[in-house]
């Protein structure tokens, strides 16, 4: 079984880009001939447009990028055909040989966060049986109920060659209310970045990296070239570039002189560059792939 | 429209007691017979079988008790059918008179908190049509990423007249981790308590209390009693009671002179008081509830 970290580490490697495209699906901004085909009638039409569409970039995302990032949010608002949308999503972007990295943020105590773990992972165990839930390659999770948490995640991922990406210092502009509260000398998301060193250590691969990332946000740039300097080991993904507002130049700092540590998350700037009437949605989309790709490729070769 | 606070003031008053019943189904604690009668051939069977004993104990729990809180983690465990079931207990505990808590702990940047928040409380609205989806009273909510991210959460929850608790101090054996770090002479649990009490103040019911809520363990009782009198408006809602181990006496200080401001949430200690062999589960079940409700209710008569 390969390592996750590894696995990150050949896929970057082999596309030559450290892109990840999110998958943020949103009815009003689907193509507007899909809307019509599927129709608005109930949510199971609106999860099956939605899983049209992002079927679709997925068969245009791969090939040109190696790793994709559903958001559970979005699914999720379509109730339980969104989530078999989800479901649909994960499998034929694994399919395609894409990682899959599913944020969905999730964090609660022990036993709550093992029935999370298991269903991003093995699957759920009944009577002997496995039934695969979501068959993620990684997982996204909150740190605030914190160590008894966080390792029931990697606990699990670990089973599979999955990965865990904590979050440390997020994109969104209050991310600073909590994260940046001087904790003895040290600001709080310093502090969780300590313990995702600690946690990435037990399972460094062959690259040097681990397989515990941690989420740094692209808009804060000095902060993440801090972050990549004090722990070398470890996966960040970066989110907040493209519509969030991050240049290339600013999320540079991420990465190791090798051109590894560092993958960098687009989302709506991907999937949605296009107005819903434009019927040539598709080329728009490949377009905002390639000049995505042409624009952070730079980054890993060094 | 009544505000979350003044609801629950009124069902607290109403039932007698501050009983919040936990629903943590989980395939191996349930009763034998269900478990043979549906089988476990599939996710949608085990889904059908968690959904008749989550039923079945809402209907031991209405009457006695005012309160229930799904854990989404046990009903995402069985994917898409879990969540079909996940919504068919919230629509059958409301149908019942009770007040539903969805204990999912989300939170993400405000364009995805408030997909989250709108699929907890109004629904999605496509094309003019909108559809509910898991159309909760309340909903549990991670604070780390700060104020962009809670607010969402807050602002669906106002537009329908219901409630979000945010996590605050977790009942968790690892919740000091980050969440006792002493931030400028203050623990960071307390500073998430500030902000809370912040938000809280602009939802005021007749009761004087809030819809902005905070989950704080039963676990420590003295810092219960703490915050209970620095967010004289607040209503907690308190895990860690029962099973994980906390005695109504150690949750006495997260009570207000007037007997509100609490909600006490036991979830293993209710629904699997019984060994899966009994075919006298409910029994076993009504007893717990009695027992419990006996216990706490000693904490709202004052």
């Amino acid at each position: 079984m390969t390592p996750f970290a590894d696995r990150l580490a050949e896929t970057v490697r082999r596309t030559g880009n450290p892109l990840c495209v999110g998958l943020d699906p949103r009815w009003e901004s689907l193509p507007a001939g899909l809307r019509t085909r599927f129709g608005a009638e109930s949510l199971d039409t609106v999860a099956a447009a939605t899983e049209a569409f992002c079927l679709r970039v997925l068969d245009l995302v791969a090939g040109r990028v190696g790793i994709v990032k559903p958001q559970s949010a979005f699914f999720e608002a379509c109730g339980p055909p969104g989530l078999a949308t989800l479901q649909s999503v994960v499998r034929r972007g694994k399919d395609l040989g894409l990682l899959v990295i599913l944020d969905s943020k999730r964090g609660d105590i022990a036993s709550t966060a093992t029935a999370y773990a298991n269903a991003a992972f093995s699957g759920i165990t009944v009577s002997d049986h496995r039934f695969p839930v979501w068959d993620a390659d990684a997982i996204t999770v909150n740190p605030y109920l914190g160590r008894d948490a966080v390792e029931p995640f990697i606990t699990a991922a670990r089973q599979v060659g999955g990965g865990v990406f904590v979050l440390v210092r997020t994109s969104n502009p209050g991310a600073g209310m909590f994260q940046d509260l001087d904790c003895g000398g040290k600001k709080l998301y310093r502090h969780v970045a300590a313990a995702v060193a600690d946690w990435n250590a037990d399972g460094l691969g062959a690259c040097g990296l681990g397989d515990v990332g941690a989420v740094v946000g692209a808009t804060h740039p000095k902060e993440l070239a801090e972050l990549r300097s004090e722990l070398p080991s470890v996966w960040f993904l970066v989110p907040g570039y493209g519509a969030q507002g991050a240049l290339a130049s600013e999320v540079a700092g991420a990465f190791r002189a090798d051109g590894l540590g560092a993958i960098v998350n687009s989302s709506r700037g991907i999937t949605f560059p296009f107005h819903p009437d434009n019927p040539n949605w598709e080329a728009v989309i490949t377009a905002a792939i390639q000049r995505a790709v042409g624009d952070l490729q730079t980054l890993v070769r060094r």
